[in-house]
């Protein structure tokens, strides 16, 4: 501010002065509320690690807490090092970003990497309680330094070919959240199912070892998506900070939806409210309304994410009973088929401002048609990458723990330390 | 911004330009400030549901959980759909105001929606351990689309009777602790005590059974109510920034020295210093500094935080050992009795500005008339209301889980799931 | 901001006008910004309890639960009473603050209210699970009002002797961090070890009870840290907002370096990635980057993070195996020796805007002989200091609980509850 001080002319002739100072100090709100927003969204790490742990067994809590871990630490250095470039094509810096952080961009790389940490981190949870460690650093580091940088240009550099197509993605349902959920549908296809899930053709139910950790995830998660969604506006001021609100606001009216959503279909189906799957939908409410944000009535969005959180009780079902892949926490439907259904439901009932833009509200169809066309390529992208990538390591490095260890579990096989030391381990009191 | 840039006069003439600039970031700052305040308040959910699990026993966890779930879940649309003009009159749009919300209101109703959702919650720890799931449900749509936002209206619409009377409540100690508070004593009372709580006119102890997820809820309660508090400034910049930012010091304060009396008070009458007292403590000094916490010294927001520590402990032993009502983790004392000591110690030694408004450092009795008024309406309103909502639930639907299904705990019987699953069900490690 | 619009001449003949508005709201979003960083920095004491609590043993769990809580309640009274008076040197009030901060100081004074409060709590965890209660009470009240305060103004007060000396501590390294530091290897030597630590010379493992509150605690430090270097900035808008950002950024990358340190230190030392000591690299990272977060390029802060996490790692084993003092939660290498090296490292590889000021980038010695001076002095100080009063509190309330409280945990002998009452407790369920 004090430059800008500093630089008015001393007498105002026309509006430029004011103007010039309006734009600075949108300028300075914009990076608040984006560095904000960053913050926020680097706390859903810790979302994730409390609903991937408590959602699991306890013998490999530990190794969940390393994996979100690693998640956060190379996804900040891989990210600044080669995503940020890779992803947004500055290439007056040259291939490698590092060199150009001091100019100004630091709130936008910081946000911009936490999204990268988030895709990588979806997948550690699906193929919990199996995977060598050292098999997930090298994804790790590959997810997020190309698969997702390179997935995410196609859109948000500004005129990749999806952005050109008219395709809307505003917070990442399928940029983020379906590049995730399905590598992670691939990962858990890969490593293959824990060790006891199928028994004789039989789906055995493997319960988590904490749901009150793993609600507390989830309200994280909640909260750190407030950021996601709303610093993905990448502005604050005037008609931007209006904007951002409304994103905010819809948010967490998905997110009710979802959790709603979820909680009737399983009273109804179960015949009991279930927690853990009511939990799953609250996160599918956010997954559905994740793309949308910027593009949806208020209740339109409650109704995609009702609908969100319908579907993920049924495709984790799906995905475990017909497809008999153990996703040990419904990943790949949270993150996967319900980010494709974010994505298309613009097409449905979309708007643009006032403008209908979709199918049912509009009757048009060219906004379905660029949503499907997104949509199917990122999960397309997500797979194939995944099979390459996933497929190489196995026949390399290989993908899992041997079954000594796995039945040891993987926090002792592992990383040589238990979550949750007792009496008999210490011997002491 | 931009619609404010292009807008501008060509040529300066007089002021206006920037004075209109000036209005126009005002509005964009305060927005931000409650949109970050609303988030803030979001979080208490997690808070509350770490508390009042933390402080009752494992195997009514999950039901817990899905208590605070449903609160945010259905305080979220039920208040957008109806709650929100309910309580502010924005009757232009008709009773319902969901056709309103994409005109620039987004961060006003997530923000207010938070506080129609803590409301709420409160009432949940109270019952704990013996309540049917489906009544609750019923109570949380009431609560949140009726009964709160009524109340509400009365004050913070603007014209309500309180304001005219000269009432002050700024960020909720009647209007959202106390009526919170006094909703759970009724439902404590009609419920009936759990199974075990009083033998032979004993007093039995029910310990909570994880005191470290409780001490961690307090926190996150206490980082919360600076966004209960602070937002309710409802804007920043210049006087609104100083203000808003003196709220969370004199907040900080108010908690700190509520904790410090409960602490020393139980040190003082047990022997030694309570933890569960202590966070009781932390949380009955925000709720004695929430109605005062814009008319309030420093100096008095700590002495009525200091009281509020001490009212709480013997509140607590007050109600379960002479009134003989089972509230489960001392709802109706921290957030009622405590909330109704916040609201009338504004006419003890509140402030306004530089005038001096209370009994004893104005010695003036206007102020304590009003609050003495505000706060019985909030605790009259709260009892009739929900003894009519309940006594008709337990006459209709039933209020009680079976006596067995309460000693096998409401995870299993009303959920179908436990919160903690461990070796040996799941026999396999 | 309404009183700025009142006061406008009613025709612009200069700039002035505009500039002061520029002024004001620079104020107005700098306050914004100290605030948000306040709350985010409180958070932290909830990082520590669970850090601390997590990585010792769950029968003193309540007692770390009080001791942090006592913390952030005892801390808050005091430094606003005493503390910030003392530090800044704002005499025109007399020694005593209170009357004062009514004033527009709020933000700054909740600020570094939080950073006194952080110096404290780091004292608990080194001398968990043998020290008594009383004893901590006091050394709490005198850490916040006096030793901090001191040793704060020889630096932040503006015109101290290490300010004029060139001596640069951004955030805290050795004001905060290493003054904690130094006071937790002072207190736990005078303590003693824990009954069982060492046995026949040998070193015994005493493990934490829950690795993943220790991890949940560690990112909700790495939240909190953002607000804590990054409002350090003390201002936003122009210039102060870019180098507001580029400290998040920055103070991000050195705690995924310093994770990553610890994680391939372990990795290669002990055969396997240590969860515990991953958790303090990334800790030991932002202590690493917090004096020099302003004065660092991104590579830097990689630098100084990654070699961070590599300290931590042998400092823990070279305190506890050759000095055999027992420092519980590895405490003193955490913020003692790693804030010593972060805060000489600015005079290894610092810059100042661009230019070199560095020993290993500039070739000049003169920054890195003043990092020297002020780092010793804080060493010294906090040293000497915690001799005296840890020193005569031995010799008059004494220190320790006794040998048969000790073993039965802190939690029954000095709070009378216990962390986790289950069944056998509760005989009811």
């Amino acid at each position: 501010m004090s430059h800008l001080i500093n630089n008015l002319p001393l007498v105002i002739q026309d509006a430029a002065a004011v103007e010039s100072l309006a734009g600075a100090i949108k300028d300075d709100m914009g990076m608040l509320w984006m560095l904000l927003s960053g913050i926020l969204v680097f706390f859903m790490q810790a979302g994730f690690t409390l609903v991937e742990s408590g959602m699991t067994r306890s013998k490999n809590a530990v190794n969940i807490a390393m994996k979100n871990l690693l998640d956060i630490a190379v996804g900040s250095l891989t990210y600044w090092f080669v995503g940020y470039s890779l992803m947004y094509g500055d290439t007056s810096n040259g291939w490698f970003f590092w060199s150009g952080i001091m100019q100004g961009e630091g709130a936008d790389l910081f946000f911009q990497t936490m999204f990268a940490a988030t895709a990588a981190t979806i997948v550690s949870g699906a193929i919990a309680g199996r995977t060598k460690y050292s098999t997930y650093v090298i994804f790790s580091i590959v997810m997020t330094a190309i698969i997702y940088p390179i997935a995410g240009g196609w859109q948000w550099q500004g005129s990749g070919w999806l952005t050109e197509l008219g395709f809307i993605d505003f917070a990442g349902s399928s940029i983020v959240h379906a590049v995730g959920g399905f590598a992670a549908l691939v990962a858990a296809y890969l490593v293959g199912p824990r060790i006891g899930k199928f028994v004789d053709g039989k789906v055995m139910p493997i319960p988590g070892h904490n749901q009150i950790l793993a609600t507390l995830g989830v309200f994280i998660l909640w909260l750190g998506w407030f950021g996601f969604n709303g610093g993905s506006q990448l502005a604050w001021g005037g008609d931007d900070a209006v904007a951002a609100s409304t994103v905010v606001l819809i948010t967490n009216l998905a997110a009710a939806a979802g959790a709603l959503g979820a909680l009737i279909t399983t009273w109804i189906w179960y015949g009991k409210p279930h927690l853990a799957q009511s939990l799953n939908g609250a996160l599918a409410g956010l997954v559905s309304i994740t793309a949308g944000c910027g593009n949806m009535t208020a209740g339109g969005a409650v109704l995609a994410g009702l609908i969100g959180g319908v579907i993920v009780v049924f495709s984790i079902e799906f995905i475990e009973k017909k497809l008999k892949i153990d996703d040990a926490i419904g990943a790949a439907s949270v993150h996967g088929i319900v980010g494709f259904w974010g994505t298309i439901v613009i097409g449905l009932w979309g708007v643009d401002g006032d403008t209908k833009i979709g199918l049912f509200n509009g009757g048009v169809t060219d906004q379905l048609i660029a949503q499907l066309t997104g949509g199917l390529a990122y999960a397309v992208w997500a797979v194939v990458l995944s099979f390459i990538v996933f497929g190489i390591l196995k026949k390399t490095v290989g993908l899992r723990v041997t079954e000594e260890e796995e039945v040891a579990g993987l926090d002792i096989s592992e990383h040589g330390s238990i979550a949750y030391p007792g009496k008999r381990e210490r011997g002491q009191d």
